[in-house]
């Protein structure tokens, strides 16, 4: 294995010292000149139709400036996906969910004014769950759909019952898990400012600025040329920040029309009670084993409620199926899921999409049955892992795995063998394992592309379309630069990003970034390098590919002495040639399948990475909390490109997940109004959560199609943790933990039944 | 001649709505969160030893964050030529003229603080006029440097006194232009951020952000990939604004020690009476002429009293040869001159350099021979114009040439023989020509780069390295994008300039933009469509050479009846193949010299533009007023890619330099301290100052380096206006015009000496 010089290496990250300091600016720091504030006006039902909106006596107070309603917008639908393409920038007919933007307003006294614009409504009924919502004759959500199941998903691969007589154990069971919000700490916000020439710059807290950019540009019916989004820095993600929001919309019309840039900025309140959570899921599942553990199928039914638009709901059920047909080898699959329409905030992807949950209904059961047969839970994962070389049932070809290796190596840092041995009073271990895609094709655009300019001082200067949501691509794509380079970290400068300059995008979701930017990133750098090479060839009497570019300097292979020193070359360029030094490089895996969401087949990703979790938990007999002892992961990351910062994605993807397994949920009333709407009173995971100990290792497996042999790792663990704390909580009480969160008045009850047994 | 669709267009600005509403975003108006006001403590004197600075007293008063002095620095002197680096940020260890900046100071009342900053400064005696600076024993504005004398040009090409010998006609003359503000309206001004990585951000007013870039970092000793210079909207440029100035050097360490934003803005008293100024020039001159005005030889003598610090004064004396060896054919030239430090503001380059001087003394000793012969004032100058094909006696090559046809067609203008048959009563008319070339190398940087991207929509983003300074370079070069691709102006959108994005470019001086980064926005756009071309080519069945790209469709020549529209293209590029269309676009002309400082040989540019201005003045007897009634230009721009950006840039240039010919002067008292500081005491021309009547034409040459044939213009009338002025002023008094401003009061007394003779 070649030896590399930044690749590899736990080198701190390069957006670290601003944002702990306290010096990154987000988009709600941002001030413009004579900027204004904005405030959306929101619907207190979660069902009802508009009958009118009367904002003259807003417009009559002081220093009220313009006011917004849906009106104001073309008509047109957005949506992740053709055929469910439902939403509005501001409803204009009827609201559809408790919190439903259906007014603006900018200047410095909103609030106030808010309270001025006068809204008549006609409530209507409202359907608040899927049971609910599929009944013959319920209220609609969107009539014009005629029906609020807004997709139906059916795939089968082999024969899953011929699967089931051939099985020694066959076993199901239904689970739930709740909606939860998606958690981010900076709550969405955006300056909107339109030049006289109707040029219109967003400044917001965007996931992908991408992603916003086509969305934004297709409902407002502008050119993309005319619209650019540009990214402050990002206080979280976590898929809830791709698309534009209300608040966009109503800012660029406020600012439209008022000629002054306008900045909303929204409360925690209208985030936690309003906005996009994950899909409340019921799940009902089928396994069949060998009397030796050995998977053979799995039956599946999925029902996604998901609010009031449909978003990427339709391929959130596809995806749950990655969760089914991997990271274990199974021969038959049969799977229905329905994505149905109620009044509750609308749901799309949340990190991990629907991976976790399909994790946890499979490995809960998994844990049972392994039980049930008298197995061990860490021999017979290894034993159904799926292989380098295997092709799963829904076509999807392995190129790298190192799965088996990653289950013995989990086991061993959680003390297995000890814990089978001794057990501790109250103490449980659970496992879990998951594969995730690097990054997959999604509609259109699936093409990335980066820039590396060399400045005429030897600095390097690296544009990428991966965004800095916390994740650390900063850091993991300018390290691919300075490998390709031979220079430092610290030589390269990530140029802050633009829809205005980058090149092209798909967006930030789906793992995708260290391998379809890194690709990208890579391939500019050779560029840059090709450029220089082609200068440095005739000086160094070295054909360009014999070339070594390391340590700042240029040589010929195994002759370190001759170096020149890459200042040089570069001078050369700049000053004899007048000529830039200035790579470009696109990557776009074009043998690989979209996802089809009729059949579910197809190779749609490369670069799948495989993930092995442990967690211990510890019970109070007293009160049933659950305490997160110790959380280890072995991963295949392909060969990581910074194990330092990956530490951080898998840690951080355990606490996050820890969130919907034990004490998150999102409650509505009976007529779709939330129940929470603070920190205060929904409850996530903070550092006084985490687990008291986290261990990783990396199984180094190099993927071919990886950037130095990466793949990615961004929903890792993030898609075991509610399994593995799960199964943790089984191992410690008995008790078949079927819903989530596992609160700890349930444990208690469990606790209780289980003393009661004789 | 092909026809174009885009280029040669007289096409509105693409920044003229968002100026003209007032929506433009200029660095003064810039505000971020937390920013902090800065202001300079100047220096009283015009040289002075700093004694001591005692701030603490300011940094005592409540509010005061920092405070910065000189050293601060890291003690790197700066400037644009590697024999003349001669300037510090800030002041150390003496002052060297009135307003130099000694401290400055961040906070909300920074002018109270700035009061509270005690400097002990020991008075030195100052150096004001060439004549002081060059007495033996004067005293020294730089001592290291151990004369005034910052540099001297010698230059001889032919033999000077045999041309003489050959002339039937040889006068002398000396001639005086006074110091003259630049004369931007927008004063300098710059927020800076450093954040907690020490990366340098700068927003400023300038010319050239890479210039200030370049310069800025070698003063700061960081590397170019840790500053990013960013352009807003720009209030006029006119040379004044090309390098970091105090301010820039005194926001950044202020910034730095208190880790919020600095915003510094210069008040016009500052900008007046303590920056960049034009040279104060003293000529005497000597030419020889035959009888039928053929003219043989020149010989030239150059004082430039440049203040305290060379900037570009050294080249500024190569520069003023080009306006003796053009544009009229002249076989014998001898040159000598000074750049002399005195204890003034310092001088650098000002819109046309040292040309229109140049061209003032010639033109107005020209005047004055051809009169004296009995000839014509319009025959004489064709007969002598220069034509295509030429090599002036220094080794320029004129590729393309209109100027003689633009002499006649200049005369036509402005009615020559009319005047000559009927002369009014104190009216005249003069003439003046000149060449300037289409940029130069200067220094090391001399490549321009440009990027042209379209979106998955057929949008077109130009990045180019040219500075949108108000003389219509976005237009124009959006335009030859659009031409390019078969697109319209609508569709182009430039980005805004960023040292951060954008790709290499040396500078924006010397009439160079629409050639040089004309030559590389039109690169760009061809690679881009070259990219298209081979995804078109197959559908259309046709070689990529056969491809017409027009009106937003692509087409086999000669047949659009099979046109496909462009943006089917663009999908397929993006949405088939992941594949972005970036055109990337580099131009340097490898094949021209550099200018050297020390023979003045060489062929320093291509496309060489020529002009030829008349100008009509009447004469108020009773106050000596001239008023300027009609100014006409025939030009050479080879083939104007905007014939309306065109107009602006000749009608702007002729108000711009009639400040100089008729009432700006900077003047000092007898310690250097400057007598004007607002526009209440200088002097600038207004609207109500400008010729009444405007007419231009084009003489449509299509030079052979140029973009689609043009070459540039934005220095043109700039460079003719003062020798016009002068000259008509000479024909309707009579009166040798040989010291500028020609103040009413010495036309007053000119016409009445005329009264008296009898």
């Amino acid at each position: 294995m070649e030896e590399y010089a930044v690749v590899g290496k736990r080198l701190p990250r390069v957006d670290g010292p601003v944002k702990a300091t306290g010096g990154a600016v987000y988009a709600a720091d941002i001030s413009l000149p004579g900027m204004l504030f904005g405030k959306m006006l929101r619907s207190p039902y979660a069902h009802a139709r508009i009958l009118n909106i009367d904002y003259s006596q807003a417009l009559k107070l002081p220093g009220v400036r313009a006011v917004c309603t849906g009106k104001d917008f073309p008509g047109i639908k957005y949506g992740f996906l053709p055929s469910t393409r439902d939403q509005l920038p501001m409803a204009t007919d009827k609201v559809r969910h408790y919190g439903e933007a259906v007014a603006a307003i900018s200047e410095d006294i909103a609030e106030e004014a808010l309270d001025l614009i006068v809204v008549d409504y006609k409530e209507l009924p409202v359907v608040l769950t899927a049971t609910e919502a599929m009944r013959e004759g319920a209220p609609l959500v969107h009539e014009e759909h005629g029906s609020n199941i807004a997709a139906t998903t059916r795939l089968n691969f082999g024969d899953v019952e011929k699967g089931f007589r051939e099985s020694d154990l066959v076993r199901e069971e239904s689970f739930t898990t709740e909606r939860v919000s998606v958690g981010f700490i900076e709550p969405h916000a955006v300056v909107a400012s339109v030049d006289a020439s109707g040029n219109v710059t967003l400044q917001g807290s965007k996931q992908s600025p991408y992603i916003t950019w086509r969305h934004f540009c297709r409902a407002m019916d502008l050119p993309l040329s005319k619209v650019k989004v540009i990214n402050p820095y990002v206080g979280g993600g976590f898929s809830g920040k791709h698309e534009p929001f209300d608040l966009d919309f109503a800012a660029t019309v406020l600012s439209r029309k008022t000629g002054l840039p306008v900045k909303i900025v929204l409360s925690q309140d209208e985030v936690i009670s309003s906005f996009k959570q994950r899909h409340h899921k019921d799940v009902w599942i089928k396994v069949g084993m060998k009397k030796d553990g050995m998977l053979v199928a799995c039956d599946c039914r999925l029902i996604n409620e998901g609010g009031a638009y449909a978003s990427v709901g339709p391929y959130n059920m596809v995806v749950f199926t990655l969760g089914l047909v991997m990271p274990y080898r199974i021969s038959h699959l049969r799977y229905e899921a329905h994505r149905i329409y109620t009044n509750k905030p609308w749901c799309g992807a949340v990190r991990g999409q629907s991976v976790p949950v399909a994790r946890y209904a499979f490995e809960a059961l998994m844990h049972r049955m392994i039980n049930e047969l008298g197995l061990d839970q860490v021999e017979t994962r290894r034993k159904n892992a799926i292989r380098q070389g295997d092709t799963t049932i829904n076509g999807m070809k392995i190129d790298s795995c190192g799965l088996d290796e990653a289950i013995d190596k989990a086991a061993g840092m959680v003390n297995w063998e000890q814990h089978k041995r001794q057990r501790l009073p109250n103490r449980g271990v659970g496992f879990a394992c998951t594969s995730m895609p690097s990054g997959t094709r999604m509609g259109g655009h699936y093409g990335c592309a980066a820039v590396v300019k060399i400045d005429e001082d030897g600095g390097v200067s690296l544009l990428h379309g991966g965004t800095e949501i916390g994740q650390g691509c900063d850091t993991v794509l300018a390290q691919m630069a300075a490998e390709v380079l031979g220079v430092s970290l610290d030589d390269v400068r990530v140029i802050p990003e633009s829809t205005d300059t980058s090149v092209l995008e798909a967006g930030m979701y789906g793992s995708r970034c260290t391998f379809w930017s890194g690709n990208a990133v890579k391939a500019a750098a050779e560029d840059a390098r090709r450029q220089l090479a082609e200068i440095a060839s005739p000086l160094l009497k070295t054909d360009k590919e014999d070339l070594v570019f390391r340590g700042r300097k240029v040589f010929p292979r195994g002759r370190e002495e001759k170096a020149v020193p890459l200042l040089d070359i570069v001078r050369q360029a700049y000053y004899s040639r007048g000529q830039p030094i200035y790579g470009r490089g696109s990557w776009a895996a074009n043998d690989i399948d979209l996802p089809d969401m009729k059949t579910g087949s197809g190779n749609i990703a490369h670069g799948w990475g495989f993930f092995a979790q442990a967690v211990e938990v510890e019970v109070d007999p007293k009160t049933g909390q659950v305490k997160l002892l110790k959380s280890v992961c072995a991963r295949d990351a392909g060969r990581p490109i910074n194990p330092l910062t990956l530490d951080g994605q898998v840690e951080g993807g355990t606490v996050f997940t820890s969130g919907q397994a034990l004490w998150e949920e999102c409650q509505f009333d009976e007529k779709g109004i939330p129940l929470q709407s603070s920190f205060a009173d929904y409850k996530m995971p903070t550092i006084r959560d985490a687990p008291l100990a986290n261990l990783n290792h990396d199984i180094i497996t190099n993927d071919p199609w990886g950037p130095f042999g990466a793949k990615g790792a961004g929903e890792s663990s993030n898609s075991t943790t509610l399994a593995a704390i799960a199964n943790a909580v089984q191992d410690a009480t008995g008790m078949a933990v079927n819903e989530l969160p596992v609160r700890p008045e349930k444990v208690l009850a469990a606790l209780k039944k289980r003393e009661r047994r004789p």
